[in-house]
């Protein structure tokens, strides 16, 4: 293991490209594109990792992000974020030199999207498939040909097809759950494929989010799924039965700063700018911002300890533990957390290292 | 105002300035020293800004960011976090160069600490004045005598006083309640001071947080205040009393991506990646990660619109917003947000740019 003195993001290689594996294997199977969403992890490295398995598309959240793995040789890219317009610039400097998918929900976007660019690309209209965070409602035609429209004016834009992101899946508590929303939103995709296909022979069903792409296997009528979380996992993934949490491939390692064994609380190297803060709830109604686990000299021992994160400040870490772990715990050492939510994690840290030691850069 | 395509965090330069002027101006009057706390903005330019108005002694949160301070003339620095002697090649450049100062919470890591030490450093002695977060209950004096001890037997530490944070004032509701706890916390350190003085002559008391900073004007008997936060205030601070709205001096600037009437939301580009995820409980049960504020030529109109910021994903802001604000916002737009919690936004962004468009990096 590498010399930790203060909060650092372990990857671990090994889990991450057994995530990448199965999932190339479950689209293989399934006859059904992978167009990995990027944003969880936001590296170049990474994202090799991806293209060493034959992935040659991806997705990404921002603009910026589009132009980070473009310059790193990714030439089709899906930006599944409504579009938006003021970044016509960069959009028009990618449009230029790569295959740039772009995704909008109103009518508003896409023409003035129109008024600005400069060079071809695709438009997927985004449908509300039950999440209702963007996206049009897949019955009102009205506004999907109202964007139709316009499009149909660009010589530039291309209709790509039909994206939904099934985030509500977030949500779910059981697998089951997970599959349900699946079946639902695929097959309200697919009922609005069969309506516009004959108009639109080549347009293309985009879904998946993380828990529905784990659980789920049968992909049949849509084009291509977009999970991105899964090349780490991380707790919340693990409570809804998306993964193991052998699977989850990257932990923060904090060192210990400070014990109150009359509070039970273990203090760390370790905050709401490394972790971000999103949580848990656990049972008894208290929350956890992560779980804690033993390093080893190969990663980090599972199961996890009883201890969790129960409260983050700017920096501060403060962890419950029971008197028994205490007593094992001392100023000094370095302890693993799983995460909450890796994306978040990763990007408050910016870069990872490598059980062996190597340092993976993200996108600043 | 600046050409803004893209989230972009927005600070006043001149409401800055002005809540700087105000606490030093207050530690003038008070006749206490002002050790400023830079964790909230993280930046050389906001140093110097400091230091234009005198200020020569700093705060930081960690070492190595107090190393970044450092590499900009700071050589007088409280790092107000326990030490983590795990950190002693950088604490060891550190206190070779620049006169540092360290805070302790237990013999452990003060022991470990003076294993490794190479250069002189000052120690604070942290206590826990009713926070219950890190450091000593005052009337503990078995644990800080054998802190005292270790220090005594270095020759390289010297006992610098007894420091603590009421961060149990970012929980107050009122004025009144912010003005208790300054009380209480300063009186008990005042305590803690008469009973160690006559053996340590020199030593200093170090409180300050930015509610107490802000409210309260009595600090007789404590040697610096060590605020924060009040660089810039928030939406939190703003809610406790400790600042008005106006002297909020960073607003996020947000992309208008789509736009739901049907249900009342507005979407931006912002997210958890650019806020952060802290969060204030409005009246209704409902939370709030920040207020819309309509932006202009000079930054941003106040008061704030009845618009706020529902959730947060990755990438996206959902905005809660009334049927007669909806019909005057399109897409295209941009709108502005004043934060929940101006550390951990500024933290998430790393740059600012001020209302004349001048770019100012933080530490990465």
């Amino acid at each position: 293991m590498i010399d930790i003195v203060r909060p650092t993001l372990l990857l671990d290689e090994r889990k991450c490209k057994a995530n990448i594996a199965r999932i190339v294997d479950k689209a293989t199977k399934a006859g059904v594109k992978l167009r990995p969403h990027f944003k969880t992890h936001q590296s170049h490295e990474v994202g090799r990792w991806f293209r060493d398995f034959g992935v040659t598309q991806c997705t990404v959240s921002s603009v910026k992000m589009a132009d980070y793995f473009a310059t790193d040789g990714w030439n089709d890219i899906t930006i599944a974020f409504p579009v938006n317009p003021l970044e016509h610039v960069l959009i028009n400097e990618l449009a230029a030199k790569i295959k740039l998918n772009l995704c909008a929900g109103s009518k508003d976007a896409v023409q003035l999207l129109h008024n600005s660019l400069k060079h071809p690309v695709k438009v997927f209209i985004e449908i509300d498939n039950g999440y209702h965070r963007t996206g049009i409602q897949p019955s009102n035609k009205e506004e999907i040909e109202s964007i139709l429209s316009v499009i149909h004016q660009s010589a530039l834009m291309e209709f790509a097809g039909f994206l939904s992101h099934a985030g509500h899946s977030y949500k779910a508590a059981f697998v089951d759950e997970v599959n349900k929303i699946h079946t639902q939103s695929k097959n309200l995709m697919i009922e609005l494929g069969k309506f516009y296909r004959e108009r639109f022979p080549l347009l293309e069903l985009s879904i998946g989010d993380t828990p529905t792409c784990s659980i789920a296997d049968d992909f049949s009528g849509v084009d291509e799924i977009r999970p991105g979380n899964l090349v780490f996992y991380d707790l919340t993934q693990a409570t809804i039965g998306s993964c193991h949490l052998e699977d989850i491939a990257i932990a923060m390692a904090c060192p210990v700063v400070e014990i109150n064994s009359h509070t039970n609380e273990v203090f760390v190297h370790g905050g709401g700018v490394h972790f971000s803060k999103d949580f848990l709830s656990r049972e008894d109604g208290s929350v956890s911002y992560g779980q804690v686990v033993k390093l080893t000299e190969r990663g980090w021992a599972l199961p996890p300890l009883k201890m969790f994160v129960k409260s983050l400040s700017q920096e501060h870490g403060v962890i419950h533990a029971e008197s028994e772990e205490i007593s094992k715990i001392k100023v000094g050492d370095v302890i693993g957390v799983l995460p909450v939510h890796a994306c978040l994690t990763a990007d408050a840290m910016g870069e990872y290292f490598t059980l062996e030691g190597k340092r993976i850069v993200m996108m600043r």
